[in-house]
């Protein structure tokens, strides 16, 4: 029996892991679980999975859940705030931890479990764009496995194994293009928040679906590529694949190209990282090839989405680039989703910081929470909010 | 320093197995060579290669090139017939056999290389399909690996890597579709031999160009795939994909599908066989992904291209039945080009055979070699030729 524990159970990929940990019962058991506000949600998963720990963040919501548990004798014990997400990422009991809380919050939690040993199911973006160098160091250190969770990196991982690091030319990663694929400048000047929700292949949550329509997220994944597969940025390329069914690729030195191909759903990935090096059987739908129609390609326009060529320059630069970049397109990402700012502006927001703000050296994790936060706070104070 | 014998030197993938060598003669030494008529491509692979041995298994060339070898006192040392090619087959010195022969004759110089324990890269599709029992046990008891020297099976075969057997689901084996994809029956009734010679994607020979042309081609590679790779029939798909970019494909029991892509270029499968399992540098151009257009699939039709799902068909009967099937279609092909029978007259006649000859056990290489010969008198006295 393997005992998970997931940060960040009630989001889009939280929920999917619970999907999978239901269909294999007889092996994947839910031992913690962190939340922040979704309460009717927690009560729920209490309910139905009994986890050991339950961890969450915000104030309210960690009191009405510590007194349901109270009130109904239920052995879960409630913890609150980042100690508790830092208990659960730790419990000698876990063998795996799932990251799937969003944004920088997934860094501090990860590390520790990482330094307990822990293996990683790792569906959250920031721990390796901002913390790349010091997750890995540590990774090594600890010899715990970080297994990525997003179709992405999880087809990467896959069609490296069994492969040597020295016989690796490139990685290729695929981009559906997102809702605007197709679309030049002038045409995005009035792209609404709705149009950039209206994602053509996956059905993920709103922060990530805006940084799928800016292209933000393949920069991203780019930055994490690097960290993850030890790549560097000129071996890493971006090629636009619309139907989503191509996952990623790795290039041979020989020439060969080995893909990983599936229907796009997150639980295919998920399924993946929970139960590596085995595979369990499906718990979705599987290709047809006599129904998917044709597979295309193109290269990504990174004149219209420029937060795509940002993320390579602020990988590239290295040491906090990449956390200013990451932080001023969370904030950027939250302005326009509150029409504080247009859809251009993100990626006009993201280099006016990295343009402001000096890049440092990493040496604690310290140096990346103050870098995260001067941003953080140069913006709010612009835009008064 | 890796010693090989090539068996079939003069051929089609012998030749460029000769441009993978001499582009990495640090580490590759082309040791052993044989051929059937081709004096003059002999004498140039004596000049260039220098091997020590050379078997020619028909008389008068072998005359020749034994006094070109005397006159010159050239140190190749010539040999006679099968007895030559067995001979290269198991020298001590050799570390791995290309057996790039056309046809039943590599069958027996290969199970005595697998006898001899050498590492086999293995081009000749007769040697699975009517041997694969009597192979599959002999390299299993003699440790010896069996590495596939073609695309579909190479490409399976790196799919394959880094996974176990008992999480594969089914191999999909893609096919070009031939020069008739797409064409019905009734298109195709005075089809002649020069436009069955027209493969659209690869440059091959004649005899596997119309096997191609009639699907045989792939059966015959769903036969190899069930022995190479331990799979039930049923789990065994063919694929038509047109553009040959994607190579064959794996997919495992929780849905995901790994499927290796490259340039249609026989040196790529024979580079990876002659090094696996290390991979050198790309002799060949390697993929563009904004140039390739789109890769589509298709089901194939097995009413007009019968001969896939007689292949299917003697491949489940099994015994000698894929020998019956695969002599049928050898002499078939050979009256298709010389004009003697029509194209859709080449599945009639293996059909014919396939009902008439009763299928036996394999305890012997003796029971394939008399079911086969036994094919050829019956449709070489039935022709008169």
């Amino acid at each position: 029996m393997k005992n998970i524990s997931i940060l960040g159970v009630t989001g889009s990929i939280g929920t999917q892991a619970l999907e999978v940990i239901k269909s294999d019962s007889e092996n994947l058991n839910l031992y913690a679980i962190s939340a922040n506000t979704s309460y009717e949600k927690i009560i729920e998963i209490i309910n139905v999975f009994h986890p050991k720990y339950v961890a969450v963040t915000e104030e309210s919501t960690y009191i009405k859940v510590k007194e349901y548990c109270n009130s109904k004798a239920n052995t879960a014990e409630v913890l609150y705030g980042m100690e508790g997400l830092n208990t659960i990422a730790t419990l000698p009991e876990v063998d795996m931890v799932l990251t799937s809380v969003v944004g920088m919050i997934g860094l501090v939690p990860t590390l520790n479990a990482i330094k307990a040993k822990k293996d990683i199911a790792l569906a959250n973006k920031e721990t390796l764009v901002v913390g790349g160098q010091l997750v890995i160091e540590e990774a090594r250190k600890n010899n715990a496995n970080i297994i990525p969770v997003d179709s992405e990196h999880g087809a990467i991982f896959q069609c490296l194994q069994g492969n040597k690091k020295s016989s690796v030319d490139k990685i290729i990663i695929t981009a559906s293009g997102g809702p605007f694929r197709g679309k030049v400048k002038e045409q995005l000047v009035n792209a609404t928040y709705r149009e950039a929700l209206r994602h053509p292949k996956w059905n993920m949550g709103r922060k990530i679906s805006i940084d799928s329509a800016t292209l933000m997220n393949k920069g991203l994944e780019v930055i994490e590529a690097h960290w993850l597969f030890n790549m560097d940025y000129s071996d890493i390329e971006v090629v636009v694949h619309p139907q989503s069914i191509i996952h990623s690729m790795v290039q041979y030195v020989d020439g060969s190209v080995l893909a990983q191909l599936g229907v796009p759903d997150m639980k295919l990935p998920i399924q993946y990282a929970v139960n590596y090096p085995t595979r369990k059987a499906s718990v979705i739908e599987k290709l047809d090839f006599s129904k998917i129609g044709s597979l295309t390609f193109e290269k990504p326009d990174l004149e219209t989405f420029r937060c795509l060529k940002l993320a390579y320059d602020a990988g590239r630069t290295g040491g906090t680039m990449p956390t200013i970049l990451n932080a001023a397109n969370e904030v950027a990402v939250d302005l326009f989703l509150n029409e504080k700012i247009k859809f251009l502006g993100i990626a006009d927001l993201i280099e006016e910081c990295m343009m402001k703000f000096e890049y440092k050296k990493i040496s604690y994790v310290e140096d990346i929470l103050e870098a995260d936060k001067s941003v953080r706070e140069y913006i709010k104070n612009k835009f008064k909010v």
